[in-house]
């Protein structure tokens, strides 16, 4: 048995890594018998002249696939376990992205009162609406059209509304472009993969949005995370982050921010546009959440107070009308909306041209603004429902922000309360939300949880609060026994 | 004016690089004002003790950029057009990923006849059976499901029918489960996402589709190309490569390959998977065409014939019914589709559940078989007549693909004919290809052209055939009379 790996030195690929994949190899394609003994690490390093540590984790990797097996004493045995000869070894080449999972919340079975969705409600899909417009859609002449393949650059006619529509708003000038994506998410991930290096910082929200957390991990970036207080993200502390870190990008939500439902304020918008002026960085504006203010006035885009071009504007239709539907759209400068078209292009082609057409269709009708106004009616009465609740059946030093619109009412618990280690307990009770940890970057916030309420009733709101209220208080009244002496063992 | 950059040495980022961002920072920033003379790069480099054309690199970058100009004799200086203070340098932060655009050829307007669109004809679309399939779908019980929020594994309906159907075809096995992706284009970008690390190798056809090349190419693979020859992708020389280079996984189009037509017999797919199995590397089988053969028996896939578990097979709605509706999906083992299914959550939430139902009760209904057999008699009479028109029109010397199947045919010209070169003349004359070098991988051939024919009637295809034999026939001629004399200028 002749070991001769052909080892790079100067590769990315670590030696023990070379050294493994040799063997493995080798193994697979069955060159190297079952039962064969191996030499031992310390020989096969010297034989190589590699450290011996080298040898021993390309040793212990083919001991986790299960090629080889260890005997104390005896020696490395290629493993009469290791299965069909070439079997693709998944779990090594699935290895190198282990991220967490995303965060799934308990689907809403039975009796369940989820505030764990930030997503409409299905029960104000306006589904005789919908239909009109789809046979409107069905009854076009250029069905055809919308039924073959079509433009990266998404369905014309809407691309066209959505862009005029931006104009007339102040939101995109004349050097921007209008891009059309899977929802806002596909946006955020063609923006990473068109700015991002390995290694990149990106300045987010702390708490941040979970799918954005997962996405920016998979895409091996640091996190800088400026916290989000009462008036939203602290500009101060991301101006010193912005000139100290010089992240690639900024990812900000000015508008009912999820998880926490805060807005930023017009002052602290210019403030935070001069100092990703100032430092050159680029701005993500994450604006899923614009069209559900339930009260106070609109206050200017951060794509309309950045004149120099750095601000890329996201939107969708999809908190506003039919999430099922994924259609949403970038807005920002030409050479940035070129480059996430070709992404665009290699991702998935096109965005799908049915619900293209359809929303199109919807929005052009009126009925998507008449939907939008009972959307905002109901909303309001939700939300209203749920600092209501709060108020009345959370136990005093709880606190919550007091969202103008949007999806999500953010909770911080009195201390020493874990919103992560009660909820179990909660859910065995029929309610469900997100505990803080979910949306954390750096400053956990363990009495933190997120309350998601447009989805719910305001009848169940207040049932589910003032379960919540009632299993907090209890546990609250525990931990503060704990403090008390303990009874004597007797 | 001082220069104190904090010049990190053993950072990715090039030493010029940071010295380029921290000069370009400080001029954006307006603390190095316009018309500031800059030291010279001999005297910046003694200073930060860097070598001199590390500091001419930066500066050229800021050249580049319009941040400084350079007067012969005199030195650099702030430039005076340096732009609003901060605006962001797009155009260096989009530098990276300059992969060249898509190949896009000049859409089919006023008369032309083109054969660049790998796609079905709009005209064979059966808007009948697509309104009924969407009508039905309307009239469910559970349409507000489906435009609410949905799984990243996609529409459960669906996926159970294709789970099923997968079963009982043989594809799909105990150990295997299936994601629905947005058309073959996004699985084939999620398995790259999931597996490679860049630099990976991955081992494709040549002449390959142009979608992969360049989706490949964005993730910074070395590309692997295995000749694809009259029987289908090479499969001895497949095996040296897997042998040789262990690429991290090979993507194939068994049937009726994009662009060549070309279907692997079945012991060249015995022999690939068995090479594959040996060397322990993935197998993506790519099989978008597999429901259009005109002709002959169907064989076996590879999902079928590897019974390791290391092939994962990609089909798709889009070449037989409605490309705009982008429904395809993933079969393969557990561990590799939870991996996907992950990624693609992060990429854009799940696929449009719409156009998911639509294309459930379009294929549950039957519609989808009835229409089938309306597409395969169209393409095999316009696979005739492609046939048919080269044997006429094309001049002696000129070779091309007899496929069963699919949307394309692969013409060699004679040499010393360039079908890029051509090309321009027949657009002029109203006719359009792609050239083979859109889908060259390592070995180019320049007389060779890709004749799209699904999308067009027979007829145009004979007078488009009939235009392309005249021009290159014409063309030939002159060359040969290249070779004699030149006529005396007299």
């Amino acid at each position: 048995m002749e070991f001769t790996p052909n080892l790079v030195h100067d590769s990315p690929t670590p030696l023990y890594r070379q050294l493994y994949e040799y063997i493995a190899h080798r193994i697979r394609s069955g060159e190297l018998p079952r039962g064969l003994r191996l030499p031992a690490t310390r020989e096969l390093a010297g034989l190589l002249g590699l450290n011996r540590t080298t040898v021993s984790a390309a040793y212990e990797m083919l001991e986790t696939e299960g090629l080889i097996s260890g005997q104390v004493g005896r020696g490395s045995f290629v493993a009469a376990g290791a299965g069909p000869a070439g079997a693709v070894p998944w779990s090594t080449l699935l290895e190198r992205n282990d991220m967490p999972a995303a965060a799934h919340a308990g689907a809403p079975g039975g009796e369940v009162i989820s505030f764990a969705m930030s997503r409409p409600s299905r029960e104000l899909f306006p589904l005789d609406e919908f239909r009109a417009s789809c046979q409107a859609v069905l009854a076009r002449r250029d069905l055809a059209d919308i039924l073959q393949l079509g433009s990266p650059s998404g369905y014309e006619p809407l691309r066209r509304y959505l862009l005029d529509e931006a104009r007339r708003q102040g939101l995109a000038g004349a050097g921007d472009d209008l891009l059309i994506t899977n929802g806002c998410q596909q946006a955020l991930d063609l923006i990473g993969r068109v700015l991002l290096r390995p290694g990149d910082t990106v300045a987010v929200e702390d708490p941040v949005y979970t799918g954005l957390k997962h996405l920016l991990a998979g895409m091996v970036a640091q996190l800088a995370g400026i916290p989000v207080g009462p008036d939203g993200l602290d500009v101060a502390h991301l101006a010193r982050v912005l000139e100290r870190e010089r992240p690639r990008f900024l990812v900000v939500t000015p508008n009912f921010q999820n998880p926490t439902g805060e807005t930023l304020p017009l002052a602290a918008r210019r403030a935070l546009v001069d100092s990703a002026r100032a430092a050159g960085v680029p701005v993500v504006e994450n604006d899923a959440y614009c069209d559900l203010r339930y009260q106070g006035a609109p206050v200017a885009a951060l794509k309309q107070l950045d004149e120099s071009g750095g601000t890329v504007l996201l939107r969708s239709f999809s908190k506003v009308s039919f999430p099922g539907l994924r259609v949403g759209w970038a807005v920002g400068p030409r050479p940035l909306i070129d480059r996430l078209r070709q992404a665009k292009e290699t991702a998935d082609l096109h965005t799908d041209q049915l619900s293209q057409a359809v929303l199109l269709e919807f929005a052009q009708s009126g009925r998507l603004q008449a939907h939008r106004q009972r959307v905002l009616d109901a909303g309001a009465e939700r939300l209203a429902a749920t600092l209501d609740a709060c108020r009345r059946f959370l136990p005093p030093g709880t606190r919550w922000t007091r969202p103008q619109g949007g999806m999500n009412v953010w909770v911080r618990l009195p201390e020493p309360l874990d919103a992560g280690e009660l909820l179990p307990r909660v859910q065995k009770e029929g309610v469900d939300y997100l505990p803080g940890r979910y949306f954390a970057v750096s400053r956990l916030e363990p009495g933190a949880l997120r309350l998601s309420f447009a989805g719910l009733a305001p009848d169940q709101i207040r049932a589910g609060l003032a379960i919540l209220g009632r299993i907090v208080a209890g546990e609250l009244a525990r931990s503060s026994r704990g403090f008390e002496p303990a009874p004597a063992m007797v």
